[in-house]
């Protein structure tokens, strides 16, 4: 941390914080100007938030942090990447997995024709939608625990392992007991109670960047999985919310990248919630993939005009199978010696390929 | 509703569309241009959602809603505007309330500090966060428990009722024990299981507006609290996120006479979050209360410099004091005939003045 | 400015950042952590941008500044705030100032009925559009020279001093002999040959924040001005882009008093473009004056449904009038020691009245 | 245009609106539905702008545009897609183009350096700033006519076509006398007096995106290029303002995509100043590429850290050399069935490949 004493400071006011610089457990080192004052406070062990707080001291015009606040999700701090197993599947791996299913559970009939679909087409993993997040009290809420049981049956039927959607903390044991993945949504990213409780649980968790999130704040929400005893997080871009209305949301494709540079973490792109338009889908996918994502989540509805959420953005199963068709190919084309890369991120681009198809 | 074909529409896709309009329950008129057709969907039975997944039909080019979503935070649907008691605090009516404290409850003797300065300075109520929704794992997370009681014992000694933040549905029970009002942080605004908890429980509450939730959005969190039977809710507006970073956030005060437009409930303003720089409050609160807020909420410590939490956008004692007395003069001053005002929320001001000062 | 370097940099590295700072005309201090190691560039003197590159250089983690990049705008520049008069009308005094007249001058008859009643209403100046920035080519783009010659019978009839915007350097000079002061539009702001030239022209210029200017690079939009040789400059917050879409922008009325805490030049708010809805005018223009505002700038029209611009958010006459009827009152009614105020910016708005009311 | 009348609207208001829109030249459909009525505006003769005023009219809700505002840029009206030949290069083609260059022409030295660099690396177009607008007036402002001359004479050493941002009208005969393609920089993106006198000028146009400009705002300035004539026009995505603060801007990929879908223009990318970072950049320009971007344009300068602008955007000639290896082999890849694909604009994809490598 870096206090930077306003021009026009005074002496008793330098000192003053160079005596809190130090009660809070670091070393303060000064730096005089003609005009101002620098003091950096340096060491490990010391109270960041209570140098934070000097901020409000006297003689003081602003505290600049300088090192990343996160450590558990930092790339630093561990150094190959993670890889999060949700049965079979391996997430963050050399092959991109792409997740798809209905936004909400409907009915048997409409769970079992979408699994069996992006099954057929190449997806990965299944997702669906028991409990739902709805801006309005009057929208469907989704059907709940018997949604849960259709999406375990899907799983039965098809071997897709299945992510949905928790809101409460008191779903989470029905939901660990009948899903293999727990996904946190955009709007719960910093519900913190619902991630205390997800760090103690053992499944692996899908982390949505919130709408408004800065990728510090995302990675930082994730460190509380981490911190708690959860190591298997993977991270999801899903759609910043900008002025663009054309658009549902701005799809934050450099936040993947950054995200997988900053983090060991693996990270996913949904373009179905970042562009909201079934037109965007399938490029913004090859873009996702291009740019180093882990893998994709896709809604998929036999019918999206009779899709009870979201179905102005839902693929139907046909165009789903051609979105996956037109990732296999520049995907696993890709032949770039490691050597000739810049960054370390796109070395693995190189065996990327669509799983399992 | 109204459904706007793309240019090239077919007719069997129009014919689609009317079919699927009826079949939701409303009824289809339809008004064809040159090159487009629009189809109006009339009445108010009918399935809402429904008719937006249309949108995913074959040659619809958009479908634009009409008519606001939420229904009883809506003005059209209460003629008189509603007042929130809190104790014998009454939010919504002529005087302008001002509630006060710090971020985090820290201590007993910094808790108790706080409540008799404010109180001596004017305010109406007191805030402290006993639960911390925090960014980082690693800052201070709040008392809990230890807090609430500490809360309490200020409430007792000082008659301030008090406003705390809900976190987790599990903490209700013990803040409404111990609390008078519980607070929804703005990262909790769709946090949906916590809103249906709350509308359940007999406490008031204070609504936040997220960081990213748009005025419909916010009053549609406060429909589900309204829908599920909680009448008492007070919503605040605390500054969104924007590209600005001088502030925190920007404080959005058209947002303030919007909602009031648009709902009957209060509304606070919050320039602490709002603005996060203890130089603008004053001038922030002043401007709030001139848009139509129906009371204040600001952050207060003995010692800002030594906050736990906030303490860049704390105010100190005597700071909060002359705010308050700066406050009072304009409000009390106003003596402006209702008939010489142009829209109808402006004619309230009339009588506004700093609670109990 | 602070070199940030990174974790794991080398000694080699380190060397070479203390040498190019010194090349670039600073002092170097450095200050080593357990991990890191920050240098900083201390004096006046140097080569600012020469060390901001420097964030490209091996080892460098990030350059952060610390001083406000403007000068001649500056607070600290300047002890007491800039007056600029238009004509007789001085803003930035004790009394606040009331822009108002039609987003474009249509007609004669248009243009005379809207000056006589805003000057009756209580307005100072007439503001009315002759060049238009239009979004679409296909919108009324303004009556260019006829339109100035009518702003300047209106004043001439009524004496109210005229503003107008200037699109094209090649208008300076027909706008210089109508109009009393030229408004850069906010599309304009960084526009820096427009503002080069304004610079060097005799009349006084309202410079208006862009729709994602922060404020400091509305301040330093404003420095090309002061440091060309025009001191006469009035700044103008009119709404910024957000993602909300209920109001046409977002004012920030906090960025009215934060740019009058850096800067020495008045502000002014307008609220019809920084809204977009009548509706909230009158409500918004009573918080920008209640923040410190210097004044407004209100879009008024005879029968603004029949506008050719800007339609939506033009008050008709009565509004308008009621409108600073209503301001008047809480304005004048201040009497407010200034002993009793937190900050600077306060005691000014002791003496603030609505000019020649 | 649909005109929405509010809940409560009365007969006669009703009947003004109808009589308003027949003076305006269209034809109303009327529907009444219980609580409101809608007004449709038929036909394509008429005054939209002046629909758009009824907004301020009696007993109106909202007046909802359905058609696009945009004409010649459209998609609608020219069936196949705009190729932009800037010499012999062909933008808009099967083949993606790369513009690379400095940010500023510095020295003869210096940009002969870059452009032998970039053409050895594969570039197709060399770009360098002549006149920079800068934020600061202290900045580096660019070398001006010399620049043009250097700028120049490495177009005749390395047959590169060449590109430079125009700032003034006063500065286009110039340019087009020395350069064979004219820049508006993003803060000219809505600069009308400069878009009307390049409509009228012989030499393409890249047309950047403005920082907070959507995308129709975008098309709707090329409209003003197009309807003034010069039908030469590339579109350029180079980031928007948005609340995240660790990348430069947000990179807004969709955007691509849609205004290829909306536009028959070319669009490009801007992975520099879109991320601002160096490590980002390669990755990005492989999304950009991906999503179906026509090409990039790249900051390279042969020792970023002495830049006198944008270095720490800058590549170095070695970093660009990889980043044109890193994208070829992708793209040249790529053999997808264009049956295969769900939009039109992925068939094209196909024959993407690296201009001239």
């Amino acid at each position: 941390m870096v206090i930077n004493m306003s021009p026009g400071y005074t002496d008793e006011q330098l000192q003053h914080i160079i005596d809190r610089v130090k009660e809070c457990g670091f070393t303060p080192h000064v730096t005089r100007g003609t005009e101002r004052a620098i003091v950096a406070a340096v060491g490990s062990g010391g109270n960041r938030t209570a140098i934070e707080a000097l901020q409000a001291a006297a003689g003081v015009d602003s505290v600049v942090p300088i090192a990343h606040p996160f450590k558990l999700v930092s790339r630093q701090v561990r150094g190959e990447r993670t890889r999060v197993y949700v049965r079979d599947v391996c997430i963050g791996g050399t092959e991109a997995v792409v997740i798809a299913g209905p936004c909400s559970v409907e009915s048997r009939e409409q769970l079992l024709a979408t699994a069996r679909g992006v099954k057929a087409a190449g997806a990965s993993m299944l997702r669906g939608g028991a409990y739902k997040p709805r801006t309005s009290p009057y929208d469907f809420q989704g059907l709940g625990l018997e949604a849960l049981k259709l999406l375990r049956e899907a799983r039965e039927e098809t071997g897709l392992p299945v992510v949905t959607e928790v809101m409460s903390t008191n779903d989470i044991e029905a939901i660990c007991e009948h899903a293999d993945m727990l996904q946190v949504g955009a709007r719960n990213m910093q519900n913190y109670d619902l991630l205390r409780h997800l760090a103690e649980c053992s499944k692996p968790v899908l982390l949505k960047r919130g709408p408004s999130a800065t990728v510090k704040e995302w990675l930082l929400a994730a460190e509380y999985l981490l911190a708690g005893g959860n190591q298997n997080v993977v991270l999801c871009e899903r759609g910043i919310k900008t002025f663009e209305t054309e658009t549902r949301n701005t799809l934050d494709l450099a936040a993947v990248a950054l995200a997988r540079e900053l983090s060991h973490l693996p990270v996913l792109a949904d373009p179905s919630h970042g562009t909201g338009r079934r037109d965007l889908i399938a490029s913004a996918s090859r873009a996702a993939l291009a740019i180093g994502a882990d893998g994709l989540i896709i809604e998929v509805h036999p019918c999206p005009e009779r899709a009870l959420s979201d179905g102005a953005q839902s693929l139907n199963l046909e165009e789903f199978s051609r979105l996956v068709q037109g990732l296999s190919a520049p995907i696993r084309a890709v032949a770039m010696p490691a050597a000739s890369v810049p960054t370390g991120d796109e070395t693995r681009m190189n065996g990327h390929s669509v799983y399992s198809v």
